[in-house]
């Protein structure tokens, strides 16, 4: 059967690498749902889904991942978090195990008919998408270690190092505002 | 006539009951507007609309309200705010009264065809929910004395205290992130 | 244990309050879900929902129905269907058994963890809005013995006979096109 | 003071610059209202608001119409048609009379504190967007008497009868899609 | 590079499937948008996005499809078509090609940067959901001949069948109304 | 061809007006664009989009710019970021070039096909919106002097500097709160 995990994957790092292969090596297939797609171009979101897909696929096939084992979901969320879970239900395959340290999601899905399982901790879950958006904003280069080499080029293609300044500048210019206006 | 008052109830506690009270003994019928009902499970709105709802009438028949004379209406809102009175109109049956102490509402409200009254005040008036939710978080159990028995009762069978909790811990773990995420 | 029942009221009438009555005999409360409460002024759903919330509390003080025993709960939906249920779920209080005739819901909530049970049938369940709109559209007053004297008296207060012809009128005038456009 | 009109202008034609005369005539600015700004594509409504607006504002211009004394505004709606207006009211500077002959408008605006004036009666009144897309979907040029030069000459620099027929062949192939899908 | 094609895939179908293998014969990758992700339960778009997903990937891999060359995009859609293609480029990898026969979306992506290339014809091209739709109607069983044997194991496993007569059955009970309402 | 400048002009100022000038004297027509028009009533955008054609409108009028050369736009945004050019592309009539001294716009529209100018730098183009509000609440009257007449005028009309007062007042009595909740 298949077991998902999930994850903003802003952006996607060696730690999310190891959680793909823990649940490849537990399970029969992956569902790695691809939260918030809908934002983008944001401090905490500066990538697209479609540019998060790409980062994903792009290092799983550099890591030799069967891609017949993957699926790759994009999965909007609002307000109303109640309704999450059955959002994600109607947007991707059936799983009916789903891999998470978050207290929240726990919490949230607590009568949901999905068994919740435990990353199992090794040096790189401790890694944060917002540990790398950081590093970047302080030029330290350390960042390049924390993700594939994939992501690296995906990064020099689409400019990100300078997007994420980018918008982090115009955000210290207007504490008052979010980025775009 | 029936008079509104409107307010988030997260949770609904003993000063709402009095102003419920108040508005009762000043009107015909009451309509108590539950704001925002279409966010749930994050830190300013940690319970769904339908559990806002139970703790409301489960205290009011508690307190021997006459629930022939009480309209319990889910109110959403969006950040067009010069809407949010005739969404509220919408979704309402009629009123000719609004209960509020809050300025911004009476600001909104400035051309709308409805008549803003004080609530008295009384010790409880100075309860808010960012209290309530605020001693949780801080183990102090005086909360309780501030909630009805029914929202007690309510709070044990949802597993309120520990949401609250689960939701202040992922949102501390990152701090650029809203809990979800 | 409270049951639920779903409709859109468009208007609430007979068939809708003998549900009511087969439902609190059989429960102890009743959560009466108003469905499409977001549309209104159209012709499939001229009232909007707090229109429709008055009129069914108006006919169920009428019909002596204990109001501590109801909730009358406005609920949204929208195209993705298949988080319709918990939608409803995250703005209603808790219930563990619906009543519906309806096989596109029992379709719809095959998987969802609540009972879904017949209405009995008699004369009055045959009825439909739809058939009480067409009645007014066609002058036949008959509609008036369909629903409860609130509902005829709300329907003089809100010039609701006006309203249904003027919304059908003004779509005769350009078929291809919705009401207000 | 401003008096405003409504219309979705798909397209703007004579009918509606002989009503912008009358109302100019009639007060001493204007608001246009562009409803349903935000579809385009479709069967009912072709072009974008920025198409329309861009059509309107040429004709005036080439009508002598002063524009300092004209508003166009793009007005979004939704299914609560009841909140329709006050979004409008927010979208628009301040107005206190509107043209129109549409019964369901004057329904909808039975409440509001706007005044409702006829727009008079002539030939072009009888004009609908409806007729001009049927008689370009029928080969017929007489449509092109029936909007201003500047119409005409917008409608071929965006390949306007093109795509309204490649709009309505698609939707024909696929009786039961709405054009798109 | 990669090549995208696009639909709703209610269901994915043969045609489909030769589709699929023309585009990974003409380029390196390929881009699946299922259109209308957001919409499920309803005549047209009877599946959830995630059955579609399931039903497209078990059937690729039937076709003994190498997995690593393809993306599954979830592209949900509004009435507001002229974004729809920006929207598209946000929730999927980069693609410079997109195969379409569809007259409308030709004339919607005019101005964008996209090779629009025609799908070459045989017979399974003629292909449409809509009549697999209404063969399984007029229980016709020749619909089981026009998708893969994954296809028609999903459709057991999640009754599909049955939802597509209790969908339709429901909507001609009610002929001025939508399914669910 | 027209040039377009993009801001939320909160309020609109005498640097928006620079910027007027200089766009039209650099090119035929000016399209100025009204960001976040769907949002009102909060710290950040206390006026309504029709507020903030007014107040534009009014300043260009007094400041005898030619109103034939100036489109007005309301634009809506959402979070995601990557099709709000598009969006834009659909509300507005054609330009092909857009000022704007912002990183994060330039970010955005890397792919657009539209050439950006920057802003030439004047002592108001200092000017910010927010600085504004802020003298606003700090009881300090030079911000009439960045403002036109015609501005000044209508926030006397509007109970401006009130507005913006109970607005923020709100926000501070409750800090983990948005205004109306």
């Amino acid at each position: 059967m298949a077991a998902a995990m999930i994850g903003r994957f802003q952006p996607f790092h060696l730690g999310h690498l190891e959680l793909v292969r823990q649940v490849l090596n537990e399970n029969d297939e992956i569902v790695i749902l691809i939260g918030s797609s809908q934002i983008n171009y944001t401090l905490k979101n500066p990538f697209t889904a479609g540019e998060r897909v790409w980062m994903i696929r792009d290092t799983l096939i550099e890591s030799k991942i069967d891609m017949s084992k993957v699926y790759l979901i994009n999965a909007t969320d609002d307000e109303n978090n109640a309704k999450w879970f059955s959002n994600i239900r109607s947007l991707s395959p059936p799983f009916n195990v789903l891999y998470t340290g978050n207290n929240f999601i726990r919490t949230l899905l607590k009568k949901e008919s999905v068994l919740i399982k435990d990353p199992k901790l090794f040096k790189e879950s401790l890694l944060k998408g917002s540990m790398i958006r950081k590093l970047i904003l302080e030029n330290n280069v350390k960042w390049e270690e924390l993700v594939s080499k994939s992501v690296r080029t995906i990064f020099r293609e689409i400019d990100a190092v300078e997007r994420i300044r980018n918008i982090y500048q115009t955000w210290m210019d207007s504490p008052f505002s979010e980025p775009k206006n």
